[in-house]
């Protein structure tokens, strides 16, 4: 059985565009049932329609979150969707939407990607912050998401380096390149053997499905 | 010329035998012309003697933080130290001792080893911290002292990943070779080019000499 996935974006789609490639190369056990996208223009569209995929197109725009949501949920109700796979969707979700892909197990069947390496540089300029910092090593996160922005239990994640001459351009493009073999990598392990596979265990043997808050 | 450092200890002193060993391979071409300790039962003083290293032993307890930094300067100044290296040093300093080895281009000549990818999980715990939020890849940073705990200029940062039959312990002890490993090579690079060889540069070839505030 094919794992059934939605694909969330707002922008360009190249971590969609990562995915389908991958998934059409035979490398990932999953199908994307749809595509949805909270900005009629985003790039991301006019390439899930180029793939031939679903695409669920609402602004959120004049419209309360919870409506939003609501008609978002209805439409993943209709594809059987499973997991809810985040590629750079710019909006936050409630618990409630959450609560609708809670895994007996008690996780959210929702992922998440971002380009630094969490807990570090939280919110929407990941490479900017962590640009501007000075890091010498950054990287891209994997994880599930929860009520708080940029947390929940980390699945995967994959450093890179600041090299001396970096711009922000090269630096953003190295990380990039992490982010589409890695996305990829993950959903092909969740279809594979399921979330628990990639939660870490504690000394006991225990999967730890929580990243602890923050001091 | 040889750079002259002062290493400071409070504890074990694993990272001051790292840099002894690399200074004895003729590694780095620095001199430790004293050992500062404030805590007189620490193992690091036996070694530092062993190998017939000055040490100087000042406890913090019934001093104000600035008679105590008054006199280790004091020993410092005696020594002719160009270069501090705080080495698992578990004691703040202040802006006055900072402004004590201010470089005329504006940094501190004080280095300090973090054993986290700073700014993640800063504090004296920082392996536990990363370990209990369940990371997969965390780091050592090594960075120039400000005013700010574990803030200040990166150096140099080095990645290490948790693996999924860690224990705490184990993830421990493969940090603890990154930063015996890491700390002698950056102070090499000190002796040769200097800190600049070692700063980051903007788009347009200036030096970035400070990391950002945290948002």
């Amino acid at each position: 059985m094919r794992l059934k996935i939605a694909v969330f974006v707002s922008g360009r789609g190249s971590n969609l565009e990562a995915i389908i490639e991958a998934i059409e190369a035979g490398a990932v056990g999953a199908t994307i049932v749809t595509v949805v996208c909270n900005n009629p223009d985003a790039y991301a569209v006019t390439l899930a329609k180029a793939h031939g995929l679903d695409v669920f197109v609402l602004s959120h725009k004049g419209m309360s979150r919870e409506a939003h949501e609501a008609k978002i949920l209805e439409h993943l109700k209709s594809r059987d969707v499973e997991f809810v796979v985040l590629a750079g969707y710019m909006r936050v979700l409630t618990g409630k939407f959450l609560a609708a892909f809670k895994d007996p197990a008690g996780y959210n069947r929702v992922v998440n990607i971002h380009p630094t390496l969490l807990p570090a540089f939280k919110g929407a300029n990941g490479y900017e912050d962590a640009f501007a910092y000075g890091v010498k090593v950054s990287g891209i996160t994997i994880h599930l998401v929860d009520e708080q922005v940029d947390h929940g239990p980390i699945l995967a994640q994959r450093a890179f380096p600041r090299l001396a001459d970096d711009t922000l351009h090269s630096f953003r493009e190295r990380g990039l390149a992490v982010e589409h073999a890695l996305y990829p990598e993950v959903l092909a392990a969740i279809a594979n053997g399921g979330v628990a596979s990639l939660l870490l265990r504690d000394g006991h043997g225990h999967i730890e499905a929580v990243a602890r808050s923050e001091k």
